[in-house]
């Protein structure tokens, strides 16, 4: 707010341009209140349509994209989201980054006012912000993670946040990336991550990127199939020793957070509370 | 058609359960007239209402994914397609597979009939029919495409045919072939890849798996925008050296064969004139 990354008093503005797809202008202010507008279409659009979207443009990071889609999936439909964010990953073979690290996001209604299946994952190894986190730090990263800016693997991560992320499964990383950007911001009117300015630091005003939703109708859809389906697939899963189910620790972190409170990193805490 | 893995004279059926979702029962027949049959609203619904998805339930093999998508994009619109496959893939630290190669794919349009950028990738290292093709040739395959049926690395195709396929950057892999089965098979109310029975060989009758379409009117979501910001991520891709842009080498492939005939391995030639 204070470096006008963020518009102070943004006043979000929704569209309907079509029964199934819903716009919001966000304005430059925070994602949150612009989803939060947005959702107030997309539902009711897709209860009634069977399938909706919702594209933001002129938006900042939406934090967890898996907050998002979980509420859609808690309302009972089906959710898909994607975000694009300042390009960190090159095309393969090149140098250059073209994409963000852009997460996909998919929520399974339980059909009970939960969520069954939570899957959000990024199109690069690791998030950029492990690697901001470890360059704060002082910390090397493990090879694989990243490359310095002439593309060159590191574990500097000071060089890596200067440099590049690692696609997850080399072009195949690359090919999810490009669809999510191509949903989150060229199919949202939002800006591209190669124009985009950088979310963190000072300069650049307002990154202006983009989110998309689509919400689904799945009982209508699969001939109310769909639960039954879920639910085996999800116990093949959970039935093998070793593995877990996409979404299930965070749940049951979420879960202990709201019976035994955060643990907050002491120095972090001194500095949110300089900042208040 | 002769084992009766593929219904001769099926009669796939349509119904339009919402204004935005087209649904098709293939009737255990080809999946091939069952998406040209559900073409024929898939198109028209995403028009008017600018968004529609199609599902496909007691399906077959759809060939290439991209295909189809391209032909969305041809009509002008953006086209996302999702199809399951028999079970191949075990989750993060289990054994047993729950997915198959499961591949997404997104075609979007030139705005002039044409298709811009075209993507297809299996959730897999590599499909597999590459595997199988190896496996025929008697030849050995490269570390990381597989494991064997207890989950170890393997180069020995024909052990890889019955173990495990390898999923493109670990976990991210699972997560994505995870959404395609959801998309593919659950909300298609077809048959999930850890109950079909395989695509090849004479065994277990038809597979009953699925397809899913989206398709979109890109410019009535972006304001217009759609078309201006595709053109110039494509040129940050292409205007580097050493890349090129998803679904390039295919395009430049078909337009060879076109020209200049289809070269086809003298084996595989007298095999189809043997069964035709």
């Amino acid at each position: 707010l204070g470096c006008g990354k963020v518009k102070r008093n943004a006043a979000p503005r929704v569209t309907h341009p079509r029964p199934g797809i819903v716009a919001v202008d966000a304005d430059c202010g925070f994602a949150h209140p612009a989803i939060d507008l947005g959702f107030e279409s997309l539902l009711p659009a897709a209860r009634s349509q069977g399938i909706a979207t919702l594209v933001i443009r002129n938006s900042y990071n939406c934090g967890v994209l898996g907050h998002h889609t979980d509420r859609i999936a808690q309302s009972g439909l089906l959710g898909l989201g994607f975000t694009n964010a300042p390009a960190s990953i090159a095309p393969t073979g090149g140098v250059k980054p073209v994409i963000g690290t852009n997460p996909v996001s998919l929520a399974a209604p339980d059909g009970q006012g939960g969520t069954s299946l939570l899957i959000d994952q990024s199109a690069s190894v690791v998030a950029k912000s492990e690697i901001m986190k470890k360059a704060r730090a002082g910390l090397p990263i493990p090879e694989g993670w990243a490359f310095d800016p002439q593309g060159r693997p590191t574990t500097d991560a000071a060089v890596a946040v200067k440099g590049l992320m690692a696609p997850a499964g080399g072009q195949k990383g690359v090919g999810l990336g490009l669809i999510v950007e191509l949903l989150a911001a060229a199919l949202s009117g939002a800006t591209l991550g190669i124009d985009a300015s950088p979310f963190s630091g000072t300069v650049g005003g307002p990154p202006k990127t983009g989110q998309c939703f689509i919400a689904i109708d799945a009982g209508a859809a699969s001939g109310n199939a769909f639960a039954e389906r879920l639910a085996r697939l999800c116990a093949a899963i959970s039935d093998q020793p070793g593995t877990h189910l996409p979404g299930s620790r965070r749940a049951a972190n979420r879960a202990r957070a709201e019976r035994e409170g955060v643990a907050v990193d002491a120095a972090l805490l001194t500095r949110i509370r300089e900042l208040a």
